[in-house]
């Protein structure tokens, strides 16, 4: 009954929003925004974005190609037919291409890879090869090498710590990693640190092949010779062009040399398909793979090294080459010096029909539905820009290159950046600055599921509470009125103005019930697109019903929709998790130090095996949180005190609005991270070493999981000047508001 | 620190035992029993222990067959030449032998099973074909049936929950289901009780294949041609003779029909190999499985049913067989009529090296040690009689008709039964009856790993606190003195003795460093043994040391060495169990049926798939456990006061034995459990689904997983009477003792 009656409890809240006002608008004002909402709907046209998909994903369209320069060029003139001011922006940076791809088992047996996808007639896009990028690793540097495979799992920090343990290292040796757990630039570069000459990185089936379901064309997963590609550039440092970091690469900008680009990888790296995988894992000798790292190929995997032994051969061409951003603008009637920012990007690694297009075709039906409502006289109040960005791919590099060049003004007078990339059929997924999560909240709230009538917000709850691995996320979506919204890593184009420049930022999505292998193949095509992953574009058109909100809503609130209870909320959990991080691993080290010398782990050993126990580890002190937890508290009420003084009210002036949607610029620093001035953003950043994963709190959470002690407190202290400054902005909104 | 402490304080609580006396002894005796032993240790010889392996593992010596009954005749012999007055004891007993076995895929593609297992030139012994079992499970009826495949995975009530919500049944189909998890003869009873007409098991590469390590010849694994034979009678009804339930099958005695024997399957089951299976499950359709039941085979597995159908035809020979258990009586200089039981069985599947000769040598090397102190004026004051059991492997036969047919002098006169069956390298397990924990922590505090400088109780402790799945397991490893012996279910041939005789009973067995695929197939013979599992037989000489030692104390102690203790904490655990596992059903009910009516599952769900919400269940009532929970307080009152009083003085007569060993049989009602009155052990049972598992206070776990709720508290009621007799028989010990 507890959990009949927490149902009801939600239905009422519910209906009780229904009847709330938008969040930043006052009764009248939300009134009317909801009849542009309606009107914004009619527009959206599910059969013209998959004309727009099967035209874009003709042929492949990479940075540098010309269907690449041909689909920006369509999508201005989109722009331009509806009315918006467009300029196409160029940059010159440096874009690696394939000249020679070699990869040869030569002892104990021989085999060449073929290192080819499979055209299926199922599939004519597949046919469709001119310009075909073949599979790489873009940022990958060139190399010819010769050595013995080790077997690296998924090639994370703590798979080299059990390789230790057999006494097995990649020291001049190839590490063959799997695609999958981190981001795949994590692999190379790791691997690279432990001395190994070469990466080689496969998709293996268990993961993401015939394990996770029938393989296309049969279904949507990996068939054997399918291969993600992808950037491995070092993104964790910096993304964009690898010469020009901080700032934009336009032809008269001062480049570093190749030398000094310190995001190209150490040692060459290639990724290769499971059918490849196959002859050179079963070549392998030495011990058997621990339980966790088998894998679905139908062998007996083992660490090596050797007696497998590979030549590998790769060359690119480093070409300085043409990106091409499209930026379409329309000024708003009332604040059009306050910019929102509407951005995907337009590259595909080949036909890409999912990743980008499917994103992109969403975002031109919102773009073309509000030039309609503009041209009907319900031009947005705010200054829309809509993006499409080029080379986002090899390393975010037209939107970063973009987000440098024009840093001063954006870091002025863009209110939020919303971003999307590929999508797909099933939940709804938004990550982003919690700043905006009620704001979010209130959409998905409203916007219907296309197959289930239910709210988008019920659904994605429904999710979280059934299939979801954390307890804690279960937890949350068993008693938290919101949906949290998940703090942002990197892996899209948000990154640069998130993390770099300080402006509140979403990505949106959505998923989980079309799983799928496509991601970075030949058969990212529209034929599998619209089979397997959202037929007839029906998530598509959610996609543009959830995103067009968001766009319209920051143009039009009256009162920007900033708000802070929910927050300090997650930064609480934050807070909570580096102290549960530092008491676990401070428990964990004591108890397996205490094993060792104890010799419980030489006694539970099978003694005639290679495996020993681990190494000992610096024990972990304890850290004064106290800073962060002082902050913490004023920061809740701070954000209690906005919530009393914050209806909407006369006082909703220019001055107020800048001080709300400048808020995410109190939370970068201009020092950066540690290591990594380029990410300055103190509370969101990638992970160093787990790529796309977010760290929230990053300099505090990495100096802890890197157990560099010694710079744990000094952390704790600038993150949590950094909270006492957005405290103090609060106080002033307040203060304003009263 | 702490663990460190911790270490020292078991150092020195090891100490302090080793100077203590042997439990059950005085101090005098204590010393004099410790050179027996030390003599008894110097007589063991592995080299001995392996001819006799070889010789007996030469050729399939299953029950019926020739080499079988050499064997027994063999073994006889050696008994005779110790001294030991030897009889074999002969019963006559229903087994079936393969006449047709035949597999077929018959559409959409079609193969014809092999049901072979390949010779290896690596093992002669694979060659040695005559007599040869082919794989079969014994006991399955005969039949000839066709039917679309249906994917069960292990066959468990819990996979056919799955089943049901994809909407997904076997009747009328053939089950396909992989070995594990469950004992095999659940999968066919299940099946045939949810409507299947047949059902083939296989063994998944990902569980007992390629994907655990490699394969035979190279490996210990599973190679693709083996097949794990073995019984589905329904030993958890019944074991034994299936015509002669509770009675022994002598020449004369009465027997049931055919068709009154409810232990053989109702539908015809075959074993095949992954080879097998392959093509089998290529040709299946449906969904794909849920992610948990994937297996290692390069496909994806669907759940059918069908389009693959199959074609399965099974007839047997049901001939009466003769089964010849060898008994050797060393009669006790003391107390001849207090017996000390020691059995293995000595019939395997085929060459049967591992199961169950491995253990058979380490009993033949005791007897001989035992025999040769006899000789030396060092006779055992108790009899201790060898056991050697034919017809285990199809179902506890030889044992069960022995024990059913010397029921009342065996209740009369058994001390304990201690068991022996394949054997291993790795850590020490000991099952049995709690009353004896004490007992054994003592012995494998002193018996030291043959390849370890340390204990078999540190190496045991070590790999609890390391490599248990458990955390109540690792925690009791951290916090307990003595390590938990585990609860005996079933799988060898202390069933009869203790939970349907209630003798005291123990299992002994090394293991865990070499897990492999041998188990009843062809290729468990002498090669793979001593290549894979135990070479030189060191740890069948530490299986003899700890056994030995179990065996002598028993026979030689001045009081029996039964406690209560570790008895009653054990009880405490399982109460507490019980108490959990009706909580959490409960909150899971409520949970999951309150996810059903608020729609949760079904927002969940992907609604172009074909799987529903799981459907709603009975609420789990609150139970009264006081009556188990006041009889424990008692229990622990009246072991605390035995072990106050329980220093051996002269009090140690003939009358407190007895009433010492006959405790265990008061944990038997004659009733026997709900459903199944041979069982009559009310502490430990097999599970009626689950099989060899243990379920402990079984009739009232099983009244409350299988949701008969209103069966709990009656069996509560007589569970908690079972321990009120046990106190009560304490309490009258006490009161000699004191």
């Amino acid at each position: 009954m507890r959990n009949f009656a927490l149902a009801l409890f939600f239905i009422c809240m519910q209906q009780q929003l229904n009847a709330e006002t938008i969040i930043g608008f006052s009764e009248e004002g939300s009134l009317y925004q909801k009849q542009i909402e309606t009107d914004y709907d009619r527009s959206l046209n599910a059969l013209e974005m998959d004309k727009w998909m099967k035209y874009l994903s003709k042929e492949p369209h990479h940075v540098g190609s010309l269907a690449g320069k041909e689909n920006a060029e369509y999508i201005a003139q989109l722009f331009e037919s509806w009315g918006f001011d467009v300029e196409i922006e160029e940059y010159y940076v440096l874009i690696p291409t394939p000249m020679i791809r070699e990869l040869s088992l030569i002892s104990p047996t021989t085999y060449k890879a073929t290192l080819t996808e499979d055209s299926l007639v199922e599939d004519p896009s597949t046919f469709v090869r001119e310009n075909l990028l073949p599979p790489y690793n873009a940022f990958s540097i060139d190399g010819k090498v010769e050595g013995e495979l080790v077997f690296v799992n998924y090639g994370m920090p703590q798979d080299y710590e059990i390789l230790d343990r057999y006494g097995i290292d990649v020291k001049g040796k190839i590490a063959i990693a799997k695609y999958g757990k981190s981001w795949r630039g994590i692999k190379p570069k790791l691997a690279g640190e432990k001395g190994a000459i070469a990466t080689i990185i496969y998709s293996d089936p268990a993961d993401d092949g015939y394990g996770m379901g029938d393989v296309y064309p049969k279904g949507p997963f990996k068939n054997d010779s399918a291969v993600q590609r992808g950037s491995v550039m070092d993104m964790p440092t910096y993304p964009g062009d690898v010469l020009t970091p901080g700032i934009g690469a336009t032809k008269t900008a001062e480049r570093l040399s190749f030398e000094e680009a310190t995001t190209i990888t150490k040692i060459p790296v290639l990724p290769i398909s499971y059918r490849d995988a196959l002859p050179l894992l079963s070549a392998m000798g030495g011990p058997a793979v621990p339980k966790e790292w088998r894998g679905g190929l139908p062998i007996t995997y083992h660490l090596g090294p050797g007696p497998a032994k590979v030549k590998l051969n790769l060359k690119f061409n480093w070409q300085t080459t043409t990106a091409y951003n499209v930026i379409a603008k329309l000024n708003g009637s009332l604040y059009p010096d306050e910019w929102v920012i509407r951005g995907n990007h337009h590259d595909g690694w080949n036909h890409g029909a999912a990743d980008p297009i499917s994103g992109m075709v969403a975002l031109l039906a919102e773009a073309k539905s509000v030039a309609k409502l503009a041209k009907s006289g319900k031009r947005p109040a705010r200054t829309i820009i809509y993006a499409a960005w080029d080379a986002e791919e090899v390393g975010l590099i037209g939107s970063t290159e973009w987000a440098e060049e024009h840093a001063d003004e954006l870091k002025e007078h863009v209110v939020a950046y919303l971003n999307t990339d590929g999508n797909s059929r099933g939940f709804v997924n938004i990550g982003g600055s919690h700043v905006l999560e009620r704001f979010f909240n209130q959409i998905i709230e409203e916007v219907r599921d296309p197959l289930m009538d239910i709210s988008l917000k019920e659904r994605k709850r429904a999710d979280l509470k059934l299939n979801n691995n954390s307890a804690q996320k279960r937890k949350d979506a068993e008693k938290r009125s919101d949906i949290r919204i998940n703090p942002l890593g990197s892996g899209s184009d948000y990154t640069p103005f998130l993390q770099h420049l300080g402006i509140s930022s979403a990505n949106i999505s959505f998923g989980g019930e079309a799983r799928d292998g496509s991601y970075h193949t030949l058969y990212d095509t529209y034929e599998h697109y619209t089979t397997w992953r959202d037929p007839n574009l029906i998530y598509g058109v959610s996609l543009a019903q959830v995103a067009g909100r968001a766009t319209l809503r920051l143009a039009n609130s009256e009162r920007l929709p900033f708000e802070f209870k929910g927050f300090a909320d997650n930064i609480d959990l934050y807070i909570g998790e580096l102290e549960e991080l530092a008491d676990s691993m401070r428990v964990d080290t004591k108890d397996k130090n205490s094993m060792i010398i104890d010799g419980t782990y030489t006694a539970a050993l099978d003694p005639t095996k290679t495996i020993s126990p681990p190494t000992i580890k610096d024990s972990v002190p304890y850290f004064n949180f106290s800073p962060l937890k002082n902050a913490l508290a004023e920061l809740k009420e701070s954000a209690t005190n906005f919530e009393t003084v914050g209806q909407i009210n006369k006082k909703s002036t220019k001055e107020l609005n800048n001080l709300l949607y400048t808020v995410e610029r109190l939370m970068i620093r201009d020092e950066g991270l540690p290591k990594r001035e380029w990410y300055k953003h103190y509370i969101y950043a990638p992970g160093f070493y787990t790529g796309y994963g977010v760290k929230t709190i990053p300099a505090v959470r990495e100096a802890i999981e890197e157990r560099e002690y010694d710079q744990v407190e000094k952390q704790i202290m600038l993150s949590a000047e950094v909270i006492e400054n957005i405290t103090a902005r609060i106080d002033v909104i307040v203060e304003l508001l009263k």
